[in-house]
Formats: C-alpha cells, sequence, structure tokens
C-alpha cells in the first residue's frame, strides 16, 4: 500500500523516541487512553509509522512554551524526525491530509518545537490532482516571453485609485514593454474601485493594446473573497479577455483555492500573504518546500517566494530554497513559475541568477517600477537590462556601465540595500 | 464612514511610534518608496490610522529572527497597538478583510514579535454577514438539550473502523443517553470507511433510535474536502435526516467554509485542528478573540475551544479566555457554542464552571467515555453527573461521594491530571 510521509523538525525534552510515537499516535489511531476499537490488526494497518529519526542538537531552554511540568530541568533536544501513513488513512483529500500532517500536532506539549519541513506525495496523486493547468510554460505562452524572467510590477498605490486611475496606470505601464501587473492584495472590490469596473476599464486598456501590438499583457485581478464571488469574478475575467486571476492562498484557504483552479481557463496566481505567521519561526509551522506542493497539487500556477534582499525579514538562503523547490518536479511535473517580489529593482537580477541559475521566475517590482527617477517606462526597461546583464555574466556595476536606464536605479534604489 | 480596528501585541527594535506607522503604511497605500500616485488626499481616506499605542515591557533578546541589521544592540519594546481602516479599503469581505489585517504584516523586520489580539468590525457587517444560522439555541433545539452542557463523543479509534463498527459504536452510544457524536478529523472518506457507505450506516441507526426515543443524537459527519465534495455529503446528510456537519476550518479556509455555512440546513461543528501553529508562539500570529470573530462571521456554529487542564500546551488562563470570547455578543447576536475537549472525563467540570460560569457548552469527551471502566454508557452517565454535581455547587471529591458512575471516573482518570 502506498504511503505519504513527512518530514519534521521536532524539539522535545523526551527522548527523541517516545516523542516521534506521541506524534504519529496522535495523528492516527491513538487517543490519550485505551480504547476498545484500537486492536493489533487495526493498528498494522492504519497506525502512523516513524520511518527515520535523526538527532541534532541539544538546547538548555524551550523554543515554544507549554513544555509539560514534569520536564522542567531538562534539556531540548532537537532532531530530524521522519513519519509516514497510509493513503487508505486519508484517500485523495487535501484538508483531510493537512489535518493529519499538521492538524493537532502543534498542541503537543511533549514537543517545545514543530515544524513540516517537507511531505513526499505517491504517484497515485496524479490520478486524482490534476495540478497546474499553465505553470512556467503556459504563463511563458499566455504573456509571450521566452528566455528570461517575466517582468511584473503591483498596482500602487494599492488602495485608493479609481477605476480610471487604474486604468490609466495600467497604460502607462503596457507602453512600457511589462509582461505582467497585478492587484495588490489589499485591494479587492472596494467603494471607488468595484471589481467589474476595474475589470472592464483594464481590460479596454490591455486588449486595445494587444489588438495593436499582438501582445497581451498579464493581468492578475485580485478575485479573493467569497466562493460565488470568485467564480463569478472569474468568468467576468474570462468573458473580458483576460488570462489571469490572483488569488491570496491563505485568506481564502485550500478547498476554495481548488475549485478555482480546477476551472481551467486562467491563469492562477498565488499570492503567500499570511506566510509570516506560518513560518518565521524557525520551530513552528510549516517550511515552503512543503507548502508549495499543497498549492502545486490545487492547482496553483504562479507562487510568491519573496526576493533575494527583499524588504522583509527573510534571509537569501530562505528565499534560494523556496525558488529551488518550485523548479524541483512534483510527480513529474506540476511546474509552478516562482514569483520574485519584495523590494527588487533589478539590482537583486545577478545575485538572484547566481544561486537559482534560472530565468524561469515571474520577477516583481512595484516601487522598482514606478518609483524610477525615468517614470515606469525605464523602470521596466531598467529591469529587462538588469536581466540582460545578469544572463551575460555581468555584475551590477558592469550593467550599469552598459545602459543608462538601470544606471538611474541603481542610483536611486542601490543605497536601500 | 465606519473603519474597522484591530488589536495588535507587537515587539520591535524601533521607537513605537514608528513601529506603528510602518505597519499602518504597509497594510494600506504605502510601499518601500514614493510613487507618484499616493496623494495626500488618498492618504486621508485610505491610509491606516494608528489609533493608540499603550507601551509595555522592554526584552533584550528578540522573540522572533529577522530583525533589521542596524537595530543590533538594541533593547525590543513591546506594545499594544490599535489599528484603523476605513471600511473603503475592503468592502465586505473577509478574505482581503484578512490579508489586510493579517497580510504581510508578520514579514516585516521592524518587528520581532506581532500577533493579531482581537478586531471590531462595524454595524454594517450584519447587512452582509448572516452568521451562524443556528449558534448555541439552534445546537440545543437540534439535540433537545437544555439547561446543561450538550455531552459528546468522538470515534475513537479515529481510523480503521469500517462503517459496520461505527454504526455499532454509534448504536451502543445513542443507547447511553449522548448528545453529539463526531468523526474525528482524521477521518474524512477512506478505502475502508466511504462517507457515503459510514453516513448511511450511521444515520440508520440514529434515524431509528430517534423514531424509538424521540431524541436525535446529532452526529457530525467530517465533510472537510474539496468544495463539491463538501457540498455533495452536505446534501447527502440532510437527505439522510442528519442534522450536522463537521469541518476542519484551517485546512480548508474559510471562503469554502462560509459556502458552506451558507447552505443553512445544517449545524456547522468547527474544528480548529492547526491553530497551534497559529497560536502558541506568544508573539506570533493570532489570538483566539480574533479568530473565533472570523468564522462567526462566515457562519460556524460550534467551534472548539480546547478545554481546563486539557492534554495539550495551552493554559486554562487561555482556555478560559477563549470560552469567554465565545460567549460575547458579536454585532449584538452571532451565538456560537464553544466545543470543549481534549481529556475531558467530567473531572474539570467544576473548574470549567467556575471560571466560566456557563453551562452553554458542547462538552466533548472521547476517551473519557470510551474508555470509562463500566464501558460507555457510564461514561455518559459520569459526565451528565460531573455537570449535575457542578452546577449544585459541589465539588469533584463531593460529585463522586454522590455517583457511584462519576467515582469510576475519578478512579480511573483523576490521577492523569
Amino acid at each position: 500500500m502506498e504511503r505519504i510521509t513527512a518530514q519534521y523538525y521536532i524539539e522535545t525534552p523526551l527522548a527523541i523516541e517516545q516523542a516521534a510515537e506521541v506524534l504519529a499516535g496522535e495523528q492516527s489511531s491513538g487517543t490519550f487512553t485505551d480504547v476498545p476499537g484500537e486492536t493489533e490488526e487495526l493498528k498494522e494497518r492504519f497506525a502512523a509509522r516513524v520511518e527515520s529519526i535523526e538527532p541534532l542538537d541539544t538546547v538548555q531552554n524551550p523554543s515554544l512554551p507549554g513544555v509539560s511540568v514534569d520536564s522542567k530541568g531538562h534539556s531540548y533536544q532537537r532532531a530530524n524526525v521522519e513519519v509516514s501513513w497510509s493513503i487508505e488513512n486519508f484517500g485523495y483529500n487535501l484538508p483531510v491530509m493537512i489535518s493529519t500532517l499538521q492538524g493537532n500536532l502543534y498542541e503537543l506539549r511533549q514537543f517545545t518545537g514543530l515544524k513540516l519541513m517537507n511531505l513526499e506525495v505517491p504517484p497515485s496523486f496524479s490520478d486524482y490532482f490534476n495540478g497546474p493547468n499553465f505553470g512556467i510554460e503556459g504563463s511563458r505562452q499566455a504573456a509571450q516571453v521566452q528566455d528570461r524572467p517575466l517582468i511584473g510590477t503591483i498596482i500602487k498605490p494599492s488602495v485608493g485609485m479609481s477605476p480610471g486611475q487604474t486604468a490609466e496606470l495600467v497604460d502607462t505601464l503596457v507602453d512600457t514593454g511589462i509582461d505582467f501587473i497585478k492587484d495588490d492584495e489589499l485591494m479587492g472590490s472596494t467603494a471607488n474601485s468595484p471589481f467589474e469596473k476595474r475589470l472592464e476599464a483594464v481590460m479596454k486598456v490591455i486588449n486595445r493594446h494587444a489588438d495593436r501590438t499582438g501582445k497581451k499583457v498579464m493581468y492578475a485581478f485580485n478575485i479573493s473573497g467569497e466562493m460565488d464571488d470568485m467564480l463569478r469574478r472569474y468568468e467576468q475575467i474570462v468573458k473580458s479577455g483576460g488570462t489571469c486571476a490572483m488569488l491570496s492562498l491563505n485568506s481564502i484557504g485550500l478547498s476554495a483555492a481548488k475549485k478555482i483552479c480546477d476551472q481551467g481557463e486562467l491563469v492562477i496566481h498565488g499570492h503567500r500573504n499570511g506566510w509570516g505567521m506560518l513560518n518565521r519561526h524557525p520551530l513552528l509551522g510549516i517550511e515552503f518546500p512543503a507548502y508549495q506542493k499543497l498549492w502545486r497539487l490545487a492547482g496553483v500556477d504562479q507562487i510568491h517566494v519573496n526576493g533575494i534582499q527583499n524588504k522583509f525579514w527573510e534571509s537569501d538562503d530562505s528565499v534560494v530554497k523556496s525558488i529551488k523547490s518550485c523548479l524541483k518536479p512534483l510527480l513529474g511535473g506540476y511546474s509552478i513559475l516562482p514569483v520574485v517580489s519584495s523590494g527588487q529593482w533589478g539590482g537583486q537580477a545577478p545575485e538572484t541568477y547566481r544561486r537559482t541559475g534560472t530565468t524561469d521566475l515571474l520577477y516583481m517590482a512595484g516601487g522598482g517600477i514606478l518609483g524610477h527617477p525615468g517614470g515606469p517606462a525605464e523602470g521596466v526597461k531598467a529591469l529587462k537590462q538588469a536581466w540582460e546583464g545578469t544572463v551575460e555574466g555581468k555584475s551590477v556595476e558592469e550593467t550599469a556601465d552598459k545602459y543608462p536606464e538601470f544606471a538611474k536605479s541603481v542610483q536611486k534604489f542601490g543605497g536601500n540595500q
């Protein structure tokens, strides 16, 4: 029988073997006392199994509160632990899988730290989960971009502009040769920018530009909201000739996201806002390699990974790990496009490329384009130059020497880093 | 214009006022550099506003990693901060509200701790969100229980039993006079217990018992899964005469949960598995008073709050705060029934009542009923006795003196605490 495996990074005051058994018991057939139905035969078939334990360092203070009283004075052992479950335990159901692989585990006082680091699903998952309908190749085709990252930007200010003002900005942007534009995640449908009006105004500009140039800029309309609203807005985008919808993944949740992805007509841009809550603590939550697999199984085509030298707290190492996890095939495919953003202006291109070796990116700059001293057209030009220079092996300085627009970016934004 | 307010508990190496302004800016009109469209007029209307700052203690070590490099050697100031947004920023859209009130905030390196403690929505929300269709009164009516907590149990072992075995256990349980039974959150639809088969077998028993006694035991079938599967299973429950469906709230997400709640025919039992990830760290995530409001707005009728002297890490103080937050009216109503569980066997009843003053509870015991030395019938009896004694003002010992079934519980489980 096929099994699903999960890797955890744990910290415990107990012997690791004992802690691992608690983890496995809690998330399969166990409860806090013996019950009549828990036979040996049932345990054999359905109990979670501890596959491996790798002891790591020992610390003197617990990483999380709530440790058992009787462990005071103990030290706390960290370890990597791998646990597996028979596919029989969940069937093919992502929410129940999450409730099993994560669920109550974070509540256990036998642990003072627990993070889901990765998970592996068996080949039969591909019979039940269609995965991304577009992924990297489909995103490239829709945006008509090959051999370099897609260059994108975010409508800023994120809230407050009317549909007309937004469309005006889009008009400026599409003329710059940009590939992708998105609503900010703070923008849904507001009194001064109702979704339908914004969609209509923006798509008029994009379609007109496409008719003229043959290039249809991809615009990710934020449809995050209630289920029926999302489905209605999705259809409106399709009818208006749009190619993409954006979902705030954590805010709407997995079941709704899958339902939207399953419609299959639009590229789904997955925004991970709220991610810090799930990940910022080193011994609590979930790591990106596990997280992105859930959304790929659900069918998300593009997912945010933050960026090198970002404005947030995340280290470059962590961002690189995230990008690499997206580029690794899942079940032999399930391609997903990593979306690089946060304080990006092109200066981070060489380091991004050096560490990931890929141009399969959607490279987003908000202020980095709109705040360019020469205006957004030069901002977009500068980003493309940054990537051209990068792929040619040039440093930031060398690229700036060659390209005046990028040189202006360096002058304005270079000191921020 | 009405505003939505949020209370945060923060920790920062910066001056608190400065940190609070970063928070407000990031989640409304700001970005990392000035952009042309961010006019004073737009800021006035759409910028988030810092309403109050209450400085708290100062610590020497940051609670979360990722602090700005230039703050090394600083101390870290904690504070309560209240921020408000115009309702214009989101309209009436829970996911966009979450993306605004939480969203990227946890990523900011200007904070070494950030927790959403509570939130207040304006009266107009009641025009857009129906809220729980049943809540406390509706749950009581459906289960035909007044003047004491509903007594419930969980099918254990949680996975591995066939529909026939589950129905057999249900048969035993309904004969005990229990009010409520639920699937474990690990149980969805599995090879050896397909949902439809389990529903049919269980409802046959429950309906037969209801025909005989006039009391229909409430069974929370776990429908958590993909959107269409959930809707189909919901309908199947309705058709089979069931009264309740269970959702793993964090696993399916807010948009799907609201869609299910909006169907309006079944009591929705909200399981919060995964909660520890969002809450266990004192300076990261979300506190229950804020969390439960989101689900009440979505329409969940019953929500898990853990229990006094539980088997997990959570303190009694925190559990009490959670129960009280559920019992506090939201928008003048939006009643939700707190579900007490985790290592409960009746011995915690006096302390639960002393600290919350309520019997408006669904009081769940898994092992505490099925593991009772006299069998489940005595287990249920013991729980009812525990609450009878409690409401009469008796201690655990006094109740045990009066009731032999509860005395056996004390003997078996009393040492666990």
